[in-house]
């Protein structure tokens, strides 16, 4: 199945102060960041080497709730309250930040960490250019 | 940006007792419906008839926690305990089942209502499918 | 902070078809325990046996992701639809069961699988009580 | 069941660069908050008057997701980087803030509002408390 963000997106009845096409992109990028922080999180608990990996677990599965709220939370746009959005907007990408370099810093020895360090990469690049456009 | 739901299933360095293109695939149904169910809840929060969508808006908000509960259940294989993946799936099937059902009362009226409750049957579909693959 | 779930039951403006303390019982319960599940998962990856304790970790977040799920969707009256509810709670009564097996297995060696062998018990017989309650 | 935060914290193996009891408050306080955004968001979903609740309903639905990632986050001390933790708690404050505000408007009418803005504002409060001590 295709994800249907921006399909929906565009049957909401009311004004969106923002682009919607931008807006579902940032939301599946962040989905897709959150299931890549998952899986993560899980392949590096496979590993024989678990025990060089707990940090990246730990900030895996930070990263992974804090993508999965942010995605929700930009996902609703009844009673719209900026502030709220762009608080988050930052921590996520903070959390992105932290996961991708700390992926990165296993991407040589792990291919699931250079694939999750690039979601991060694009989801920390999508938190800042949504709060670029958002002004 | 694209799921990586397979990419990464492909680095997870076990075994996996599933086939694991269909076992990507099943995950992105719930992730997308998921996100379906969240954007449809808000669209119908901001409808002006909202007081008839309640039940769609409680319905859709059940479907998108234990959807993306499933997801990430799915997303790990570490220490794999069937009988809660299989659980899982039958209560996903149910809310998929539930979500769809109420959805679809009101696709004639709402176009977002139309395409949740397509991505509710797909995510219902999908969890019936690896339940039979699962054995 | 006291947890307000009683009270706000309570408050709920329309009939709920089950003892309101047994519900919000329920609820707090479930919340604990994927509270436990969340915390224990992180003092294994601390533990210098991390390698040993992967698929304690494991389960932990998956009964702390169903518990959570679970706790939302007992929490929703509106619009109740009961096959929602029991197959939900078959599949946490399930998660609690799979979890607190695992914790069990290491409550000799360390307290936070004991403590949270416990919640995981607590959960898993709120669980079946509610089911037995609901009829 | 009473919550475990605390003593669970306690078992973490580890050292923890804050007060252990204050950081379980702050945890079971923004549990408690999530917990009752959740049940106020479902009680205006079912007054007759839902549609002038309709941005409640969201910052209550907003301020629940937000609190449980960040009960989680903090509820993880391994491989600790505060940089997350710091930007989370301000979002989860200026999150508490909207919807505390916005059932404060409605809570003369609807008791639940008044609980859920009592929480609100305790869960804000523990966020900026935590965020000083954290210096």
């Amino acid at each position: 199945m295709t994800a249907t963000t921006l399909p929906m997106l565009e049957t909401y009845p009311q004004p969106i102060n923002l682009d919607r096409a931008r807006l579902a992109a940032t939301i599946d990028t962040l989905v897709a960041c959150a299931e890549a922080c998952t899986a993560c999180a899980d392949a590096c608990l496979s590993e024989d080497t678990v025990s060089e990996l707990t940090k990246c677990i730990r900030t895996d599965l930070d990263c992974a709730d804090i993508c999965a709220a942010t995605a929700r939370v930009l996902s609703r746009r009844t009673g719209y309250d900026a502030t709220v959005s762009r608080a988050l907007l930052v921590a996520c990408a903070t959390a992105c930040r932290s996961s991708g370099d700390e992926c990165a810093r296993h991407a040589d020895m792990h291919e699931h960490c250079r694939l999750c360090a690039a979601a991060c990469a694009e989801g920390e690049a999508a938190c800042r250019d949504l709060l670029t456009a958002m002004g």
